[in-house]
């Protein structure tokens, strides 16, 4: 092992291979802090070839490699088991914009970019990068690529595999595969970019990608609405489809336990209206036209939704201070919902146009087995994605909290397969969905997942333990 | 093999076992006329039991099979080669919509169903279905996703690959993967549907897909700019993503030459302009406002334009008759080009931003070698896509076609591969690009795409001799 680290050292420097707990801790330890990780080193490749280099170190030595960009997954995907027998692999150092071709509307980054100097890049050349999500300030493009993230850009932008041309990865034999291509048609075989891009670093490293850009709108404006029900907010989003076609750009579901949670947090930003209801959504349009014709064209959107009885009431952000405002409070729910206490979490997707059923039915079957849980119901409906948890009863006691979680857990994935729907929808499978995605896969698709693993990956050298 | 063509009639019935050489000529001749193929049979199974059914069937007697739609590939893909040791398979009988989900904007289709009875269909239930291109009244929707369609309303909405969410495949052991699921977020592993995507049958068969729908736009407005060069119509297409957004539908590019071919074969329909432009680029925006508010904008956005020199004419159509003429002469090139004479055609893509520069270092290169050839360029310039084809010198003999056919592909392949670009966009590798794809791509890559290959379908029964 010794003569391992000697020679990682050769290849990166003595500073770039950690070794001391108090240098190698935060890149261990879970970001939800619920577990720390082992490795024999953490290891800080500063370019791609430095990365081939160290994975073929790696391969010749039978030495488990975990890719990590900034730390900030949510299922364990990014950290080593206990057995400390891997090295961690941070790429964080490759955090080069190696090309802006603003006429192609393309820019070619390095894993280690994070997703806001992505956005602040972009946004500097006049152009629009759109994946936005909560931890944009710390997560990394590479990350968000190997877990195809997700956020609240999807309706309109897609997810970040489709914002992506191209990919420089390097394969578990340590070979740097060259797949860096800025073409928006492409049809000379396989589509090795797609399989990549989601493996959550299973099948190879992402070290660099061509990600789209888009003209930056010129305008925005935010309202939210208040509803009497969840298929009231599925009337709403199919009727606002029709009406401002692909100016809509954001569709959020907020229950109104949730929005209660943020008034506890935020008394400052609420109350929007004068009652509550039981369903809020956040609508968000964005064009190439000048705010006071979009604000006037969405007023009578909105208005006509109103007539129709579609909604209930509606606030229009007036400017770009009540927009952030507005977003706050939908921001807000996930800190306002940890200060509530420990909850059961599910990232599910589904049809939209099933989810006012799966709402009723899932709420029905949690209070038959526990009548005093409490559901928060939020999250980006104009997707079908739902993040859908549960506070277990307000009786039960801390060290039942995961006996209770498997049980929960159980009544709502099961409904989710029945519907055919997703058991994670945008934060990946790591650690804590494996045993979920085995249960709820069929066989040949598991079987199939396998058998490419095992074609490209053959050692099992490549963040083992994941996501399979 | 008589108990193997039992076996199948036995699965399929005497009237979908084809082996008379009248009954299988249609299905065994290529598109282009240049190629006729040999098959134990044709077989037409009428489901997806059936298919699966049938490939076990061949899998047990180790028998290839060449998956076909509606036969209209440009790349000899869909049909066997000569050695009479395939049967073929027609997905043409499974034509059944499952299910329209308007509530979710999606649909679920059976791999033969055509594209045209997709559009109608959507039409009907008031979506719209995005994918377009020349054959859509014969290609099928199965064949498209094999081969990754593109076409004219990629700009928009991507290519076919991009309009799928779910599909059901059946394996080359004769499974049936049931991977049809209508979700817009799902990160449940490994990315399956994507590699069977533009996989050309190499991997599986396409039996059924789930596909996106879209509000329906309320109005589209078309016009026909002249333009002075290349890098116009470039500067154009920045300046008009700007200024239109998601807007902008269409930009497609028309050389001088190929509007004088199809001047030839339609004279009623030009000229549009009263002089000639070494260049002119069909626009087109649609949007869910209503034909008025579009085309003062879009006139508006085209005179800016104008003033800034960016183009040196526009006519712009005055209602969807004028739209369809416009239409009518860029679809009308690929004839107006048979008509002229046999000609080496590529369909390459680039980014946008080179594409001036490329075709100006193309030509220079092409005159060099053969000072008479002419240069019929077109294509999705909005995507990056040319179809940049190659007449002979006029005083070639036909004998001499096929090694000048070989000379023009080194040429303009070698000068896209040197700017990073595709020799394959949208028509994909088949048979005939086979040979450019193992002299352009990686070892590396290479080797991936056949390690994909042995993993899945290891005996090399699923279309061989295609693509790798």
């Amino acid at each position: 092992m010794s003569e391992f680290l000697d020679q990682c050292r050769h290849i990166l420097g003595w500073s770039h291979v950690l070794t001391e707990a108090h240098d190698t801790h935060p890149y261990l330890n879970d970001w939800r802090k619920r577990t720390q990780g082992t490795a024999i080193a953490v290891l800080r490749p500063g370019n791609s070839q430095e990365v081939a280099q160290i994975t073929q170190l790696c391969h010749q030595h039978r030495i488990p490699i975990v890719p990590q960009g900034g730390n900030t997954g949510l299922v364990q995907g990014g950290i080593p088991d206990q057995t400390g027998t891997a090295v961690l692999l941070s790429l964080r150092r490759l955090n080069r914009v190696r090309q802006i071709d603003v006429a192609n509307l393309t820019m070619t980054v390095e894993a280690g970019c994070t997703l806001q100097q992505l956005q602040t890049l972009a946004d500097q050349a006049n152009c629009f990068f759109p994946l936005s999500l909560a931890s944009e300030g710390s997560c990394t493009i590479g990350g968000n690529l190997s877990t195809n993230a997700g956020g609240t850009a999807v309706l309109r932008y897609g997810n970040a595999r489709d914002l992506c041309l191209g990919l420089e990865v390097v394969t578990p034999q340590g070979e740097l595969w060259d797949g860096l291509r800025s073409l928006r048609k492409d049809n000379t075989g396989y589509d090795l970019k797609n399989l990549y891009i989601g493996a959550e670093g299973s099948l190879g490293i992402i070290t660099a990608a061509v990600v789209k850009l888009f003209p930056k709108p010129n305008s925005r404006v935010t309202a939210l609405v208040a509803l009497n029900s969840a298929s009231a907010a599925l009337a709403l989003l199919n009727r606002m489809q029709n009406l401002s076609g692909t100016n809509l750009c954001a569709f959020e579901l907020i229950s109104e336990y949730s929005l209660e949670l943020v008034q506890q947090l935020l008394p400052e930003l609420t109350p929007i209206f004068q009652e509550n209801f039981p369903y809020y959504t956040l609508l968000e349009v964005a064009s190439h036209e000048n705010f006071d014709t979009l604000q006037t064209q969405f007023q009578e959107h909105l208005e006509t939704c109103l007539q129709d009885e579609l909604l209930s009431d509606v606030a229009i952000a007036m400017n770009e201070k009540q927009s952030a405002d507005f977003w706050k409070i939908r921001e807000s729910i996930s800190e306002a919902q940890a200060k509530q206490g420990r909850n059961v979490k599910h990232d599910i997707s589904l049809p939209s146009s099933i989810i006012p059923q799966f709402i009723e039915r899932a709420q029905t079957a949690l209070h038959q087995q526990f009548p005093s849980s409490r559901l928060v119901c939020f999250g980006h409906l104009g997707d079908g994605n739902l993040h859908f948890n549960v506070y277990p009863p307000t009786d039960s006691k801390a060290e039942e909290f995961e006996m209770i979680e498997t049980r929960i857990n159980r009544c709502v994935h099961d409904l989710v397969h029945r519907f055919n729907g997703s058991i994670s929808a945008e934060h990946g499978i790591g650690v804590l969905k494996r045993e979920e995605l085995q249960r709820y896969a069929s066989e040949l698709e598991l079987r199939l997942m396998r058998q490419i693993k095992a074609a490209l990956d053959p050692l099992n050298l490549m963040n083992p333990g994941k996501l399979l």
